[in-house]
This record gives C-alpha cells, structure tokens and sequence, in this order.
C-alpha cells in the first residue's frame, strides 16, 4: 500500500504559539501538528502548511498537507487529532487530497483578515485577538488608499526582511520575486467597535499584510495623503512605507485550490 | 487629607491567572491590581474583592475596594491602571464610594454564567471562555431540576472543602454557615452552539456554581432525576452531589451593592 495524501484544514489561536513553523524547543503549530500525527499513526512526517503564519497570528482555517502509510477513515483521523491536539488547535476538516497536492504549491489564493478594536476598553477575553486602535480614522481616506493596493504590484516597500526567504519561493515564480497580485482588498465593520480589513491575493510576502495594514493606519490618521501609495507602491524599500501592524490582529481566513475534480474539470475550493 | 476609598469595576481572563488571591510566586488578578496601584499611587496596599474567584474563572465585571492617599481624580486613575495593567485586565470603572465601603461585607448579590458549548469543533480561541460539552442534554429536564435549587437553602451539598474557609465568613451569618439564598437561576442559549446557565443569589458556597453546574448535568443526561435535587440538598454532603464543573466555563458576571445615596436612601447598583 502507498502513502495517501492528506488535506487537513486546521484553526488556531495563534497567541499560544511560536508561529507555524517547528522550531527546536519552541511550542509551534507545525510542531504539535506534527507530534499529533505521529501519535495517532505511529508516523513522524511534517505537515506542510499553505504558508507559515508568525507568532501571534491566527487562522480560522488554514491548509496543511501530509503524507500517510496508515489506512485511516477521514472521520476518525479528524476526531483523533482533535483527541490529541491540544484545545488551542482545531481540525476542522481532514479530506483525502489527490497524489503530489501539497498545501503550498497549491494554492492559488489565500485571504487574511485583520482585526482593529477601537473601542477605549478591550476586552480581555479579546485582547489576544485584535490589535486595538482608538485613534479616529477617515474611513473615505482609509478606502481610497486601499484602492491603490489591488491589482498586480511589486510589493517589495511592504516586505519585512525575511531572514528565511529561500524557502518562501514559490514555482513558476522568480526566485525572490516580490510581484504578487491582490485581487480585493476593502474594510467592513461587522460590530461597532471592530473595523475589519481583508484582503484576498495569489500571494503575500512576510509581514505584507501587516505593513500593508501599519501604512493604511496612516493614511486614515491623516498622517498620509491616500495617493501616496502609488509613490510608496514605486519606491520599491520598506523605508517608504508605514510600519508593521501587531501580530494580534492578523487572521488567515482561507485558503484556496483548485483541484482537478472526479471529471478532471478544475475544481475551485 | 484621610484616605479615599474606591470602588473598582473589573473584567479579566482568568485563563491568564492563579485565581484573584495573591500567592507568593503566581500570577494573580490581586496581585497584579495591588501592582499596578503601586506603579500609579506609590502606595502599597491590596484591593479587597467581592470574592475570590479560582484559577481560569473568568469576570465580566468583578468588584475590588480599595483605600487610597493620593488625590486622584476617577478618570486619570482608571486610565491610569488599564495603562498599568496587563491586557488580561481591565478598569471598567473607578469610582468614589462611601467610606467604610467594603466589596465583600457589602455585597448583597452575585451573578455567575456558566457557558457551555454544545458543537462537535469548538473554536479554539472560544475553548479559555468556555467548557465544551458535546453530549445530548434533557432541556427539560435541566429546568425542572434547577428550579428546586431556588429560594434558601442549606448548600453544603455543593460546596467543596475550602482550605481557606474562614476568611470567607461574611458578617451577620454564624461562621461556617452553609445557608445561601438563590434568587434566580436558569437555563439560555444566547447563540445556538451556546447553552448558558445563570444564577443569582445572596452569596456562594467555594465551589457552588461549579458543583451545581456538574450536578443539573447528571440530570439532563438522564443519571440522575430533576426531583433528585431536594433529596441531594437534604443530604448536606457533598458526595450526595455531581461532579465539579471545569473552572473555564465560569464567569462572575456581577456584583451588586446596596448604597446609600445622597438623600440617605438606600440604592441598589
């Protein structure tokens, strides 16, 4: 019997984490994940996860992909991960994936929210959750800004260093490329007290969305003219910009693939 | 100038903390608080609660007095602590209250939640706040029995033994007295995934809401039945009753005082 590939689709409060990424005597998600596996199946295999989120970043379902010897039903391997993960992980989903899918490579799409409270009091109970920002912001400025952003752009002015970037290639991509295509950005305010940004892109580089965040902050303090962000966008060095909003704030939402269905049509999911 | 006394509003998560107590060595709500009003007042001194509440019990409005030199004004000094303290802690308000004012010996009734959640998958930045109880439950039954824990009644059935029990003795009750007064309690579900219970009443026994909690669940299951209770409380042991409840569902929602006002008439808040 062959190994099968899996597709696992996970939630975690990142706040409880070292980031994504195992880490030599460092509590990560990938690092549980992979000691969770490894405890249900008797296999010590690495999941890899459409991207590595950092410390303090959450997902509401973020994609990993592993590969497996043991024959176990989907529902059980969900329910037995769940059984050995700790509570701050969730498995929302564990789906057999067809032969070479890899969470990474994969994806074709992938969409972070991030989180202002701006009401004077945060909750405790939300505080890990949300960067909270009580200063006023023009909310028509905020928008215009964000218009500038959609569209296919060299990003590098909102690039935090990686120290890591070779790993973060992706194919049929120049190495070390900062292009990348954001295909909707806009705020909402599903609560009151929360304004919420989102953005949906083929890609994003690290701290992209962060910085993309710390920039529009400044714009909606007045301290940056909405049509900056071209100049910024232009200026190609992370000088230009704002700076890189807190880890809290940041969510992955989803992430997506297409995947070739049963009728080898695409199948976008 | 004497000293002012203060009555301060509260929320924290108790996940974060070894209970409200000080303790040498652990992080605790007091502890944090008589720290903070140190690094704002320079004065050495520790707020009294309305109770204490155990490790991972969590406050949407705790309430601590506490007797200060400075001259302070209310605005400057709850700004002041939510500066002072950790997120896991917030001043909802700071006021001025009546000399001799005191959180424990002035309370005249409680309100505890005690959240349950009821979906297969809980969120995992839910899980702190919350105790995950995923099995079918009688609604109709819970009711039945709950309103036999109504009115005054001797508790002792439902308290768990209290190493620390004197310090708990309130004024105007024989020491070691077990009889409490419930003046509501019942069963809501705010949200679908979300069953909470919420009990009201003239103080309570260590560990009452969580043994209660643990006791009603035997009966919506169907272990136990709803006409059980009286013979439960008539018992006065604390093995004739159910299990104690995770601490994490557990939230003092509030306190409340009987003051007098400025025409000597007596208000309740």
């Amino acid at each position: 019997m062959g190994a099968a590939v899996w597709k696992l689709t996970l939630s975690y409060d990142g706040s409880q984490f070292a980031g994504w990424q195992v880490q030599p005597g460092r509590r990560t998600v990938q690092g549980e994940l992979g000691a969770a596996l490894a405890r249900v199946t008797g296999e010590h295999t690495l999941p890899q996860g459409s991207g590595r989120t950092d410390a303090g970043v959450h997902a509401l379902a973020q994609v990993a992909s592993v590969s497996l010897r043991s024959p176990v039903p989907a529902a059980n391997l969900e329910r037995a991960l769940n059984h050995a993960l700790p509570a701050a992980i969730r498995v929302l989903a564990a789906e057999h994936a067809p032969a070479g899918f890899h969470a990474r490579h994969a994806a074709v799409a992938k969409t972070y929210e991030y989180r202002l409270f701006r009401a004077r009091i945060c909750p405790p109970w939300l505080a890990p959750y949300v960067a909270a920002y009580t200063f006023p912001l023009a909310l028509e400025s905020l928008r215009q800004a964000t218009g500038w952003i959609t569209g296919t752009h060299d990003f590098r002015s909102f690039q935090t260093h990686d120290p890591d970037a070779a790993s973060r290639t992706e194919p049929g991509r120049a190495p070390h490329s900062t292009v990348r295509t954001v295909f909707s950005a806009g705020w909402e305010t599903p609560e009151p007290e929360l304004l919420l940004f989102r953005v949906r892109g083929s890609g994003f580089l690290h701290h992209m969305v962060r910085n993309l965040v710390g920039t529009l902050l400044l714009v909606g303090r007045g301290q940056l003219a909405p049509d900056q962000l071209p100049t910024i966008l232009g200026a190609r060095a992370r000088s230009s910009a704002g700076p890189t909003a807190p880890a809290s704030g940041l969510w992955l939402h989803s992430v997506e693939y297409r995947i070739t269905g049963p009728d080898g049509d695409p199948v976008l999911r």
